[in-house]
């Protein structure tokens, strides 16, 4: 078994976010589908973020606002969502002190073809803001 | 988008815990996995439980251990934790008050066949206990 922590992660900065990508764990393709966690600091929200993989999250520390189509949605901890296929959304976190921090997973639906999500070059959630 | 929160969805019982099966949520084929949430009460354990779909997992509320090969791992709210193909586990809530909740994915691992965990008829965790 092996565990998995957000907290002792190595994160980067994308844009007003912070991103883990579960690359770093080296799981090869132990799991079907690609991952990250990433932080939204208090006060502040992602960039708008559209992508062809569907996006399974799961809110593990904090609460925040999803917004799509211009619908806000609130998520507390522990509460999963799920986001279609070039479904646009914006996470909100309106906290003044505790930050957002979330765990996804996405993977290229099948009916447009097996490929891999990391050999797509799209990365959800931090495309837009990605800065290194 | 849709959300999911296991405060709100149907658990049955599964010898000394709770199962609530996302078979519920009618997602179809959304997912590269079959999933649920789980809830281990206070002061209880699950049942022994050793199935060939690799389960990946997030406590989403309380904190817990995972027992493998008689070593205990302890897991927080936030954790995810990945358990192998065959690896058996069994999931402990030291608590005296609060109940432990994770969400588990699982599925067939693609070197044993592309079958659907849902028609194998094996059912991680709650496999040993089910009772209706």
């Amino acid at each position: 078994m092996r565990t998995f922590d957000s907290a002792t992660s190595a994160f980067g900065r994308a844009g007003p976010i912070e991103v883990a990508r579960w690359e770093q764990y080296q799981l090869g393709d132990r799991l079907p589908f690609d991952a990250m966690w990433y932080t939204v600091p208090p006060g502040a929200s992602s960039e708008r973020d559209c992508h062809p993989e569907p996006e399974f999250s799961i809110v593990v520390a904090g609460s925040g606002f999803v917004e799509t189509a211009g619908r806000l949605t609130e998520v507390a901890t522990g509460t999963a969502f799920l986001l279609g296929s070039e479904e646009a959304h914006v996470i909100h976190n309106r906290a003044t002190e505790v930050p957002l921090t979330i765990f996804s997973a996405y993977w290229m639906p099948p009916e447009t073809g097996q490929q891999d999500a990391a050999e797509t070059g799209r990365e959800p959630v931090a495309s837009a803001g990605q800065s290194g």
